[in-house]
């Protein structure tokens, strides 16, 4: 490239040079604020948390004031480097078109593009960022306090983009309008150990969890909607730890994962399946966490707006999804209408993290089209 | 105890003196043949085997020529003394009626007993010892090569008795006329690791084990024989060993213990099991390990000939039986009629093993009847 990079570029490159895997605190939101207190932005930061990853840092930058009020939403933190890198993965690199770094598609180059939208005027309205360190982490006392911290201050967005890397082959080929929700649950069978050639002594609850496990694995959750796929378990792990061949094992254990769709909640499905294993096993201990509730914003007007403004600048109408994993959308959710658009996927959590440079210049082009419609 | 202790007392703390844990070799047979040598018997001794658990010595002692011939077996070697001694577990000690020491019962105390009761005249006939180092262990170079040599040298028992601690409440309550046959079976179902979102890109081998061993766990394999309990399939190990809740593992495995009876051999079980797993899942690799295979002595001379002498010395009529693990007696039923008796099982293979005395007596008596009514 020759001359200076495109403002979405710079952006994206400062965000990259302030390391910030997850939780994020401190440098990478000290580079945030230098770029959002310029236009006008009052900047709010604060810190949360104790746990055991130590405490979180988010971000919270409003503009203007009154209605129509839209929110982007995103994280600064980033999955860790991992291996196999080409070059630092916190040195942001530009080889050919691509930008190198870690967070440059997940989701600093979303941020930087955001960033770069908002440098074009404001007449009416408000505008906001909603900015956490904890997204890639247990998001306990990201998304969740910054809504809580919203609400304290009266701040009702109409609207909310999360900036998440959801296109797939092409930049606007996709969109979020909801996502599944996730629920792990971890089942134990105790049992009775004893000598294999004296079964009648012992209670071996291998078979009860495999009954179990069988009745399960035939579910049949729902046949999917309109917008979601069907619900979908899966058996993740099987453990006993017996290393002898004659011992009849004192405990049997397994793991799920449902991802499922928003005919369901997790504590229900969490029920649903204790019952099915206590059947087999009235003993068994079942514990489910749930990860996130699906949510869907029904296609509509910010969905519309949204294919609109990728339309008018791309030439393509995006798919409106619910598949793939969670993200802070399912916090979101509970705030306003939310959809989910931003950069290419393939390279997330990746080594050689990279994004496209006219990727990001579109993107900066059509979040300041999106706000321009939000706030018209 | 006053005076000196009774014969069978002295030769059994003779034998657990000399510490023989698994694989057995030198003293303890130094000593046994130091017993036998004086009695009249030829004693021929051999070292076995060069697997990594070190060289296996056996040993054959002979006394007489010609019908009929009576065989004992049995093992100088003993499991490991584990903890919880009161005392040292190759320091025989008595108190009480007790003698304390690793291999009181399984089964230097029936060796002892049975020298004491090989110390009477013989008028007739041909009388062994069939004595290995190597019951404990793998058992390959033991009972199996004392055979061979047998072979070549021509000797061929009519009736083999084998000194295991088949005892259970009573002395003499209970002999063993067959044993099961024993095959493990390890099972492995390969998939195609992928993300629990994304499910159709993945193949979770788990559901495929889970059905497999649904349907092995409902198989009968039959209902028992007149002289055998019905042959039993345990599931006893599970393994997929993937700690991360969203992702669909590459590998589950299984493994099984089938105990059967002689209406089965271990070869075609694992051919039964591995046409179940496969129709399951085809790519799955399915490993039997056969450890030894069911015999039966039919109930006749020889049972009753032992069941005699037990009820001419302590007045009760021992049950036949062929419930618990497997013994060498497996090997020996190629020879000739084969039963095994013995001594009190209970404190078998655990800290501070003991013999009431009292039983070590009468033991050598029964053994001693035996022998003349074999020998008539």
């Amino acid at each position: 490239m020759s001359g200076e990079p495109p403002l979405p570029v710079r952006l994206t490159q400062a965000l990259i040079a302030a390391e910030s895997v997850t939780p994020a605190r401190g440098a990478v939101f000290d580079v945030l604020e230098a770029m959002l207190t310029p236009l006008g932005f009052a900047v709010d930061r604060f810190v949360t948390g104790e746990a055991p990853e130590g405490p979180v840092e988010n971000l919270l930058a409003v503009r203007g004031t009154g209605g129509p009020h839209f929110a982007f939403a995103g994280h600064v933190d980033v999955v860790p480097a991992g291996t196999g890198w080409s070059a630092g993965a916190f040195e942001p690199v530009v080889r050919g078109d691509l930008l190198h770094g870690r967070g440059a598609v997940d989701m600093k180059g979303a941020i930087g593009a955001f960033v770069a939208a908002a440098s074009a005027p404001q007449d009416r309205g408000t505008l906001s960022l909603i900015i956490t360190g904890d997204e890639e982490g247990p998001a306990i006392h990201g998304t969740r306090a910054l809504i809580d911290r919203m609400r304290v201050r009266g701040l009702q967005p109409n609207m909310c983009l999360v900036g998440e890397p959801t296109s797939t082959h092409r930049l606007g080929d996709t969109i979020k309008v909801g996502r599944r929700g996730s629920v792990n649950i971890w089942i134990d069978v105790p049992g009775q150990a004893g000598h294999v050639a004296y079964p009648h002594l012992a209670d071996n609850p291998i078979p009860r969890l495999v009954a179990a496990l069988a009745e399960i694995d035939a579910l049949v959750l729902d046949t999917g909607t309109d917008w979601f796929q069907p619900s979908n378990i899966e058996i993740t792990d099987l453990a006993v730890g017996n290393p002898a061949t004659n011992v009849i094992p004192p405990l049997a254990s397994a793991r799920l994962s449902i991802r499922f769709n928003d005919q369901h909640r997790g504590a229900e499905l969490g029920e649903r399946i204790a019952a099915i294993v206590r059947a087999h096993a009235p003993n068994a201990v079942v514990r489910p966490v749930v990860s996130g509730e699906a949510f869907l914003t029904e296609p509509g007007p910010l969905s519309t707006l949204v294919s609109d403004a990728i339309e008018a600048r791309l030439g393509l109408r995006p798919e409106l999804s619910t598949s793939g994993g969670t993200s802070d959308a399912r916090f979101l959710s509970a705030l306003c209408p939310v959809v989910e658009f931003g950069l290419l996927n393939a390279t997330m959590h990746k080594a050689d993290e990279a994004v496209a440079i006219p990727d990001l210049v579109a993107l900066a082009d059509i979040y300041r089209d999106i706000v321009a419609r939000a706030l018209a």
